[in-house]
């Protein structure tokens, strides 16, 4: 099933269960009045859902539009956002962009950051840039969403903690990140909201695409309306997302509603292009000497969608614009 | 006024009232179900909280006894938890201890970290340490939780969004830092859930020694029942919460319900002891050229409470014990 969280005017949404197509959706109702109450008694709420997804699917006379909704990120705030960095290849072109060396611990330790969580943006919320001097960037990425996670669970248990998936734009300032993990203490300040795709989905919708602790499908990035990249999400994505439950379990355990990211999805087939500016600067910088695409600034818009192989879109798109601060 | 969490078997639990001597409590009742029920609409509410808090500092047949309840933390699932390391003679004996260099901004930019939120322990909740080999440490601090906080705050304009004070035991796996730290995107294994006081309490609740965006209060933390220190969370804050959360706010907002922890509370002189082992074992190397005190083990407790200047305890007591997990 397919689920959403529609703009009600209170802080959590309401949730919708939302069709196969994406076109129509409805209420889940008073019993289940957010995704994050659905979260919580999901063995005892998700059978109730699946029954309203399947009426949807099958009587298109049932429910309202989805175009006629304000939609909220499925999660409009979280218990935990947790991001990985999971393709190797972009990490080897970011780390070499600041002149980082790659940890040496790159194929056996993910790398993974704790980020903000109480503030995440809707689909089509902007981008708020007080500063465009801090190296705006996007990066695209394929997130889940986790049902109670024990301490100490194996990667071959952990795929039935995984509730939800999703995608995510994870907004990073570039020009901050140095000075800030040359503190020691990782991000903070160059990682402000992210915004998340409209609707959220059980696995199931993926099919054969998901397999392995990994979505199969490419990943599809526009800015200002040019394709900027499509690199498949599965192959080169080195820690599965199982692999990473494991990882962040280990010495602790995870309220349902934690939201884990892949890391921007990257693949080394340079055809394919990049889901962040900072790799595509690499690059230029590599063939040319010098970087010539320039950081987000204020009129810029990012657009990410992920199709499947019949090209529908499966978790709807996010389409952000960046703009200055409201005076 | 005072508040505190009961748990009602519920994720979290139910807000309750507490009298300022921390004898007594009642629910504040069906319309404010959970403590970020409360903060939440907190300008429409607080008032009736704190007419309730009243009734109950007046009117000692008023309520029922704390002693009675089972406290988890005041909120036991938080949307941020965020920790600054804002003494700065900890800084220098802790990053000592590690054979690291302390940041060169030290005294102008501070340290902060995005810890995970999602299960915060109650004063009493057990501390399981899967392997001891981890180094596990308490971390004593002062806390304060925030209403809704907008982007751009300056720290002159910070003092109106602190809703709450309380303390905090931040656990830190010590022995699992280096390596993850080494890897450049900070803590994460290295830091499980944290501890939190009973107690949540309003600002004016601790008169005169909340001043500056700071606690002015000796904090006393107890290791098996020994004294371990009782240094003063005031004078030797370098950054105050008021520019903490200056410094939080500059690229992004925050929901109501952010925790902002002050690091561990460390004071120059040592008479007062410490808030954590590693200081202590790095002050032992100093003295003695190794570590003679271990770090926790099963078995071990810790104690932490802050008294008034009466002698009262205002916060309740963080006293937790250390065990391994249940097979």
């Amino acid at each position: 099933m397919k689920l959403g969280t529609k703009n009600n005017g209170m802080r959590d949404g309401q949730l919708m269960v939302v069709s196969r197509d994406l076109n129509r959706c409805i209420e889940a109702g008073h019993s289940i009045p957010t995704l994050q109450s659905a979260l919580d008694r999901w063995e005892e709420l998700s059978a109730d859902l699946s029954e309203i997804s399947k009426r949807l699917n099958s009587d298109t006379s049932f429910g309202v539009e989805t175009k006629t909704i304000e939609w909220k990120a499925p999660l409009p705030r979280a218990y935990e956002w947790i991001d990985a960095s999971s393709y190797i290849h972009h990490i080897l072109l970011v780390r070499k962009a600041r002149n980082a060396e790659p940890p040496k611990t790159l194929r056996t330790d993910p790398l993974i950051y704790q980020g903000g969580s109480g503030i995440l943006l809707g689909a089509r919320d902007d981008i708020t840039l007080a500063d465009p001097s801090w190296g705006c960037d996007f990066e695209s990425e394929v997130a889940v969403i986790l049902g109670d996670t024990p301490q100490g669970v194996k990667a071959s248990d952990a795929g039935r903690h995984v509730r939800l998936l999703c995608l995510v734009n994870d907004v990073s300032l570039r020009n901050l990140i140095p000075a800030e993990l040359e503190k020691g203490f990782g991000f903070f300040q160059s990682k402000p909201a992210s915004g998340f795709s409209p609707f959220a989905v059980t696995p199931d919708e993926l099919g054969e695409a998901w397999h392995d602790g990994r979505i199969h499908l490419p990943l599809t990035t526009h800015l200002n309306g040019n394709l900027f990249g499509d690199p498949n999400a599965g192959p080169e994505m080195h820690f599965s997302f199982f692999e990473l439950i494991a990882h962040i379990a280990k010495t602790r355990s995870y309220t349902a509603g934690t939201i884990l990211g892949s890391g921007t999805v990257s693949n080394e087939d340079r055809n394919r292009g990049s889901s962040c500016l900072a790799e595509r600067r690499m690059i230029e910088i590599i063939d040319t000497g010098k970087a010539s695409t320039e950081f987000l600034k204020h009129g810029d818009s990012i657009r990410i969608e992920m199709k499947d192989a019949a090209g529908k879109s499966i978790f709807g798109v996010i389409e952000q614009n960046i703009v200055p601060p409201k005076i």
